[in-house]
């Protein structure tokens, strides 16, 4: 298998925040802009992989900027790091400002899924080859992250979590 | 302000798993178990502080087990520790097998909720005052969440996320 | 097959009004509440008969109060009384106020579920034991609604609605 | 106010069940039935007293027959009596076969609307003037069940729900 | 095959207008209006061939007037015209005023419908025989439209849209 | 007001089709594609106007090939002319093969929109400046469009469609 870029799997989904999809504040319901990412993030592991793919875990999301009704939100994903069977999908969330145009980072997202065959199994797929600065710094981070997800899941012990430990030295 | 228990804030929804939630090998969508919980979470953090609240951020939510069409989900949810005007949520996912009716984990998962007047100001919530092993557990490893994600947005140094630090020692 | 008692067959959805589920004046649509019944009553029915379980009827249903935009609602059910292959479901519909997190009854409902095979065809139910006062209560009144209910539908002839009639003598 | 007749207020909604509507046998759920025809009748009761309507309550609704997946389901609702300002709303439903073209009786179903003004406020409605045979037949049995209604809810007492009382004679 | 009369496809979908389906200045959406309407169409061709339809071409459509939050849409959907195996709707859309009860046109709509079998292939549908003076009318004018479709999509040459080309003689 | 280039609107959706938005053969439903071609539009030309838009009508939209349950769907929106408050819309539709990865054109459309204020009166909009050899044919062709539409609605006379009658010529 051919490796692939973090081009080849990215994914724009850009669509309106509707009243159904506001809290009493008017600001859409964090629930929705999940459910959302998580459409965007799986499109892109399956555009990397060309496979049936399934959430495994949502890392670590924070809320930072409301969304105000009406708003255009931009939810931006592309792969950031393959492992076996499983991808990193990273997310850039914009909203856009409609009468100056101006966009402005709400937040940022990462998604793990993993690919798997008709009965479930799951399949290998493609390494990731990042291509600009930004995608190696976030294709490394990857594997920072996966050591905290195994170490937080209790299948690997702190000394084995290389990358992490290396924070607090 | 009087603290409140766990109890104080359980929150049940049980629901069943739709067709239109289903990807393609049959089973339910992350993303539409993201929002369910989204919405469990905030009515149990609405109930500890009787205000308004906005999702703040997600923790790490791993998807364990898959969940197929036609299964009955129950997601529980409670107020796991509170801070100055934020509120950790812990939630557990159920599901039961219809003819044997034996319920199993699916997942757990933490959201972090931020209770607000209704011009968006933040504002005090109650203390949490856990009652049983399980929820001072609970309560306690919600420190160490809190500084890893301030670690993560960089809000804090290395050498401050004392309770982190302290599990590579 | 071993009866059961009405707790074994509880089930609670607690839900948001959300703007797209509301009137005019601001209320939750009557429709929406009926649908919201329908999944509780149907998965109380399910954990009751371990079967697929479709809606006979509909009991009469009173909308009492008026239920606001962003309100709680909490629907509780349980199976009421079992018959050969339909089983009553009793439902209990709260609302709580977000301020001073008082409950207050909103209104009561009943369906009638039928347990089917796969084809269809109706199956036999474990009966069920009440344990509490109210709930021998309902189950006693469940006898007469049945009887009722075959009396509008003309399968029994008013004399043979022995429960009902002694209402009028 | 001049009266109306049952005409005036009748309103059809025929739609296709989908896939997200049905059970795990393939036939429509009872909830989302319940909710079109709340519609519907709601939509009837608006034309009839041109005011904003409630659901007041939901007389007894048999679902006598399955209608499955991609059905064309049929829902006709008219004003079948006018009180001081409530509204009985009668529903046919029908499905109809897409080879055969034939249309078949679902199920009959009677909801009670209450006009109301911006603040919530009951108001006078129009009365109703029957015309045919079929329309003359059920503004009578309205009032048979607005006292049966009246009893249940223990508004009146067994002796004044005279209507009733005579079927058991 | 024998000929079917436009009123024996004639459909109605009557409904409201939900906050959810409103944009920034409280009017429905297009995209709603244009989802209801292929319904209400479909079920028209449905009616007419008795077969499996699928949506061919949306014909220009005007949105004349706003639909306000809350109003009740009628649309009123019947055959125009049938071809080999495709089939023309006409559609006539309603809004009425509550107080006053002013129905008022709101657009008109065409809708092109193939009928296929279980495997897409298209097979006949019956002719059209139009009655009214108004069917007869459209029906006329279903042949200008088809042709300049096929101008349009260059399947046929200017001089041979005979009735298309009369118009700037 | 200095005028905009097409690609300052392009707008993307991607998304998946849903089991709930096929049917009966298991291929999209065209009032889904409708809807959210729509969605697509309507960002599209607020990208150009930076005002509120309204749907002013849906030009010829052909469906010329099904797009099967688990699809994923790109809408690709860009304002293709500008007149003196309406915006012409040219979308692009690509549906991709998961297992080769090859994207097929399914349709084009084309929906024209009106800019507003507040009050829903129209206002003025910048004109847009096509750059590649293909926006420039369509910024042509939408002159014809505007004529044909003009003179469909009986507000121009075939002798006044310059554009359009050399067609014929």
């Amino acid at each position: 298998m051919n490796s692939k870029t973090p081009s080849e799997s990215k994914t724009v989904i850009t669509d309106l925040v509707l009243p159904s999809e506001t809290n009493p504040i008017g600001n859409m319901f964090g629930g929705e802009l999940l459910a959302r990412m998580d459409r965007a993030a799986s499109i892109s592991a399956r555009r990397h992989s060309r496979r049936i793919v399934v959430t495994a875990s949502v890392n670590h999301v924070a809320f930072n900027k409301m969304i105000p009704l009406g708003s255009v939100v931009t939810v931006e994903a592309h792969v950031s790091r393959a492992f076996k069977s499983s991808m990193e999908v990273f997310m850039d969330v914009w909203i856009e400002d409609r009468e100056s145009g101006m966009k402005s980072k709400a937040n940022e997202a990462i998604y793990t899924f993993v690919a798997v065959d008709e009965m479930g199994t799951p399949v290998s797929v493609p390494a990731l080859q990042p291509e600009t600065e930004l995608e190696q710094s976030r294709f490394e981070a990857a594997l920072r992250r996966k050591q905290l997800s195994l170490l937080l899941a209790g299948k690997i012990k702190p000394e084995e979590a290389t990358e992490l430990k290396a924070l607090f030295e």
